[in-house]
């Protein structure tokens, strides 16, 4: 990298510190007006932001980019609209700032109540997808943080033209326009320092992207990391299911949207009644073009299912693929599941309470879940009102990373001339 | 490091990380019965933990080691009864696992539920107290978490005995004897090996003990770490101080134990009535010998004081020492800390409120404090019945590291079949 582009960013990490300091301190209004503007300037320069797109199109096609790396990078009227319409959804997010999580009272009459306060500096590195530069830049700001963004070289024009709009928003609104930055070059060596290099800078970085990417951060990062690798989530049919349920369910984790995370990637049934339950789930499966990978157990049961091999159970195929296993009931699931789990989202579909207790409480996933599709595991879906990804480290945030998620918090003691004993 | 070693380390990892999933589901009573067996086993085995004890301070008084470390590792019965009285505090604190932190509905009819579970593996380093092996061991067991203990070179010996109490503890309750393990060697490339080469096994590590070893580990672990380097406390006497208050709290955040982190190592007084409160103040803690430093602006109040230089400002005496300087009103005492600020505790005297307020909202430190002295920066004085330690990082634990901190959580969803549209 060279000494300029280093000279750069530590002036970038320097300009988010101070942002951030005054954005500590910024109230709810501010930032709000700020978003509000922001949304405004997007709208305004629609068709800048479309014939920076285009350029960025013109590029991947030329590089033969895949179908869906391309469907991820276009924008267009309605992505725009969405754009905007995201900033504003933003704006009705509770402010997290200043909110007081608990207070109590000692004997000496010491009050410490512990308060919310801003995380500080956050890093998000992304791939295709421009609409995540307005997103991650709003969420950041919302909770009060200073954010650098790296958006990736395939959507450069479109991030930096959205980007701009979030300048002029922060501008309009009389914040620091470091609030949000954007690292000005698709140099590779510029993740590399963001990661390892500005460490007083950065307090938390959350990678957005494939595999390749998230491992990259996890591996080279010196600050923590908000999210998650892989999401191999599973669904558990236990003896005492419904059917109707299970099949419902299982149809919606798998294949409502087999692309994201919490898409549903192993089918596990226990052995009680697998020769009922597995040929309508299969059946339902299979009428929507789902490939089926069975154990052998399995396959003594449904005869024309692709034997699925021992990497079958701890891959994220992101497609319209299943495995499936025949488990010797609960403890055989929570076996499978804790030996392959990523940690991500596991469900159980049962009528018994007392089967599913034992499956909440023993899986070690960021999120667990009673009868109830794994497709669900989001931060609209949970409330939040937008998310930043999801975690599935044990630290600080754990599954969907919100607004509140971005917060740290600071202990205020009030008291009336209290010396220690 | 020899082969041997680094083998022993990776085992030492991959039997934490087992102890650590049936730790998950252990109840309190049993971890409890382990804690009391514990105590007990201390007390039986008084007489040879005190024989390890002579060991360790035969060889650090023939390596002429300071009088204060000295008097850290010296263990007689009373220090004793306080390691077995310390356990027995532990089992009182509320298990914090299982508990619910927030549960709520959704539209589509999802519970929504928030639990606290243990982190998982915890590292510590410490140095020459060798009661932290049994109060760190124990707060980790608390939480539900296995612990890799590594204690000083110089407490090698009575660590190694307090330890076997806390194994033959965990064996009679019955729980796994890997839940506490303490590195058995004095190689210090073990500590290098505990922050960098066991990223899978160890969640977090908490370094208990000077400058030298928490920067060391600060910088070279790989995984997040709970700690502070330097607590330089500030004490901001504002012009609406009560006069006798304020005197009261500086007397005791300074010298009720120098040698603590929550020790106040900067006075700041507003200039508007420096001239009566200063000469006042230093009576007081001349009085109690304790040597002042005192700015330009304070020399011409009191002539007898030592020039304050530059690095006083950013100096943890630890020691009876404090450094003066009069400031601007609460603008320039804000300034101040927020340029000398290890992000510890800072406490304003004043009767004002809303002055008082500012401070509270603008110093961004872990622990703010009003009209209280700043020595009650610790997990005890909070309610949290013991801490670990006190961080003054932004992520997951800020402040007193206690029970509660040592804990993650998970998202509990149940549904009645719910899939996502």
């Amino acid at each position: 990298m060279s000494k300029e582009l280093e000279k750069e960013l530590i002036l970038m990490g320097k300009n988010a510190r101070k942002a951030s300091q005054i954005l500590t301190l910024a109230n709810s209004d501010l930032k709000n007006s700020a978003l509000e503007a922001m949304a405004v300037d997007i709208e305004k320069n629609k068709e800048n932001i479309l014939e920076a797109n285009i350029k960025d199109v013109e590029k991947a096609k030329a590089n033969n980019i895949s179908k869906s790396f391309l469907d991820r990078l276009i924008l267009n009227d309605e992505r725009i609209k969405s754009i905007s319409d995201g900033l504003r959804e933003i704006i009705k997010i509770e402010d997290p700032v200043g909110q007081t999580m608990s207070k109590w009272d000692r004997p000496n009459g010491l009050n410490i109540e512990r308060v919310r306060t801003p995380l500080g500096v956050i890093g998000v590195i992304y791939e295709s997808r421009p609409n995540v530069t307005a997103d991650a830049g709003a969420l950041c700001l919302k909770a009060g943080n200073a954010v650098i963004l790296r958006g990736g070289s395939e959507s450069y024009y479109s991030s930096n033209a959205i980007y701009n709009s979030l300048k002029n928003g922060l501008i309009k609104a009389g914040l620091p326009e470091h609030s949000i930055q954007i690292i000005p070059t698709t140099d590779r060596n510029a993740v590399g320092y963001l990661l390892s290099g500005l460490n007083d800078s950065i307090d938390v970085v959350v990678p957005r992207g494939g595999k390749s990417l998230v491992e990259r951060v996890q591996n080279e990062a010196k600050v923590p990391v908000f999210g998650h690798l892989e999401g191999i989530c599973h669904v558990y049919i236990d003896k005492d299911a419904d059917v109707k349920k299970a099949i419902e369910v299982t149809v919606n984790a798998k294949m409502r949207r087999t692309g994201i995370c919490g898409a549903a990637e192993t089918l596990l049934i226990d052995k009680e009644n697998a020769d009922i339950f597995l040929p309508k789930l299969a059946e339902a499966l299979e009428g929507l073009d789902c490939e089926l990978r069975g154990c052998n157990n399995s396959l003594k049961i449904i005869k024309d299912m692709i034997p699925a091999e021992e990497n079958d159970w701890s891959t994220e195929y992101l497609d319209a693929i299943i495995s499936i296993k025949i488990v010797d009931g609960i403890r055989g699931a929570i076996d499978h599941i804790n030996s392959y789990s990523t940690s991500h989202t596991d469900s159980i579909i049962t009528e018994n309470i007392k089967t599913a207790d034992i499956f909440l409480k023993e899986i070690d996933s960021a999120i667990v879940m009673h009868n109830a599709s794994t497709q669900f595991a989001d931060g609209g879906e949970f409330g939040m009102g937008a998310e930043i990804g999801i975690a599935t480290g044990r630290f600080h945030a754990r599954g969907p990373v919100g607004v509140e998620q971005l917060t740290s918090f600071k202990y205020v003691v009030r008291g009336s001339g209290q010396v220690r004993p």
